[in-house]
């Protein structure tokens, strides 16, 4: 895997800027709490486990430059740049996930003074890179036993190495799976922002994995040829139920799998999962501006004055959905049961 | 209705050039087969009724280019006009139909002079605009009484005045249902082309439809949220089973329709069925170029090395259609004895 997302170099972030993919390779340094935000924003880094990542190291940056000299000066200043940051994007929970357990590593250490519990921020910041790392290695083994020797996966967005700190959710079940059998893709570009396009067909093919790329009106004749075997895609939120948020378009695919008879994963490490809810109809869906849907790098593409509607993501039902690939396993129905059982065992 | 899509000017095929909307309203002027053909070729001028229309009048170009002396070798060239004409695009079948008209035209009338023989294409190239206006007419008509007031129609690609010598097909239902209701539109964007941003989200505001754009993929999604009142499309070619050929993306919104039991209706006149076929699967699916996919205005937005599959129709199962609007009215199954009945009573 030759793709580093994001990564902390000296007192920066280092955050490779998406948006310019595949075009041009290019990293922003992120030396303030509001330029990472921003870089969260405007989708510079994206996919639920990167954006945890990228905020947990927004958050040592907020504490790096906090001018508080007691504990309690710099856990007021962190609060207030957790809450900042939480109001990037509002339906990934890992951004929340991460921001609020390094507000607890920062309150479990307040005896301590100031700088030690800097030094401490930044070791949960990168404990929380490498565990994501190390989470997508076992989704990504989890994942594979259940893909079979010249199957063709069709997956949305990007869920891959571009997404997390590891080698992807998704995508890291295709190129662990890849290893040992034939695996061929069909990668839905993903509009408005086109991250099937840019950033997982660059991403898979990077890796030398067989990839077709389709327009998303073109999956369910994909399927309908009988061309595709299995669809998986990421989460950026999961319910106790399994209702999954992920990408706008995934619920289309999860219909048009379920009418072909195909099976429909959903790949997330546990910090995806919300246990303050009940269900997905509880999870905030972000609406993205008109424009990404009316232009294209500065051109019109649709009529200025025609109105828009263009939600960032979509809530996948439980009952769509084959299995849930976790980092503790594949979790098959019921879910609900299921989920709560691993929820029990990891003390959540 | 204010928009003139193709007309016939002292001798030359005027042709609104659609891949330059809604930025600039540009005609093209036709004086040779070529230029009229390369058109059709470059979805200058697309929609399968205007296609024809296009066709018929390139038929007329080809008549007035010709140097023969008599008519056996008019009829000589415009055969290789004809079979040169075909070849533009394979799937609306239109196309051949109105080639094909005009040279049965000529073929019955071989014993006129020359000249006669031409005055008498251009008249019928004239019909031809004529009576699909009229059909588009009696197809909105019809179509209309299928909605309801307060109903909100989902639309894909454009079946509009674009499309037709008319007000068009499935928008024509459109616009005669709002003059007596409240009708509102969903129009999918329609990739890669955008087709649904540029043509239809124009032509509906131009005519004072109350329209929202979607990106494709949100097409589910809106109907999952109960959003959506029924789907009404054109078609590029009907078989006499109903199956039907339409922009890619038609096939996963009658499954996306199917699903969340909402009626999808297919509207199209009855020169766009093909009787010399059985069903859906002897229609042949135009490939569109990748590039189409993997570059937006001279901007590469996947990488150059991809493969990209890019069919630009799909064929929509009859079972999966409520009903087809023709200009003879609204068919409902059982399709195949019903289109049967139709084609009996027009003598085809």
């Amino acid at each position: 895997m030759n793709i580093r997302t994001l990564y902390w170099d000296k007192g920066k972030l280092k955050i490779l800027d998406q948006q310019l993919l595949p075009s041009r390779t290019t990293y922003i340094s992120c030396e303030t709490v509001e330029s990472a935000r921003e870089a969260i924003k405007e989708l510079k880094v994206r996919g639920a486990p990167a954006i945890g990542i990228a905020a947990a190291y927004a958050m040592v940056i907020g504490a790096q430059n906090s001018a508080a000299e007691t504990s309690e000066g710099l856990i007021g200043d962190l609060r207030d740049t957790a809450e900042h940051l939480k109001t990037a994007r509002p339906t990934a929970v890992n951004l929340s996930w991460a921001a609020d357990r390094l507000m607890e590593k920062a309150l479990g250490n307040r005896e301590k003074p100031v700088r030690a519990i800097k030094e401490l921020l930044l070791e949960e910041a990168h404990r929380i890179a490498e565990e994501d790392a190390e989470t997508c290695r076992k989704i990504s083994e989890a994942g594979a036993r259940l893909l079979k020797d010249a199957d063709t996966v069709l997956t949305h967005c990007n869920a891959g190495a571009l997404a997390t700190g590891g080698t992807g959710t998704a995508l890291g079940v295709i190129y662990a799976a890849a290893r040992q059998k034939r695996i061929r893709v069909f990668a839905c570009e993903t509009r408005p922002l086109l991250q099937g396009a840019r950033l997982t067909s660059w991403e898979l093919l990077e890796n030398g994995i067989d990839t077709t790329l389709i327009c998303d009106n073109t999956a369910g004749w994909v399927m309908k040829q009988g061309m595709v075997s299995a669809v998986i895609v990421g989460a950026d939120r999961v319910a106790p139920n399994a209702d999954a948020a992920n990408k706008i378009g995934s619920y289309s695919l999860a219909v048009l799998a379920g009418y072909h008879r195909l099976p429909f994963y959903v790949c997330a490490p546990l910090s995806s999962f919300d246990f303050s809810i009940k269900s997905g109809g509880e999870i905030p869906i972000e609406e993205r501006s008109e424009e990404e849907i009316k232009r294209f790098a500065g051109i019109q593409t649709a009529p200025a004055h025609v109105r828009a509607y263009s939600p960032a993501f979509d809530i996948i039902p439980a009952g769509l959905i084959t299995a849930l690939v976790t980092e503790e396993g594949v979790i098959f129905p019921p879910f609900k049961e299921n989920i709560e059982k691993i929820r029990q065992g990891r003390g959540h």
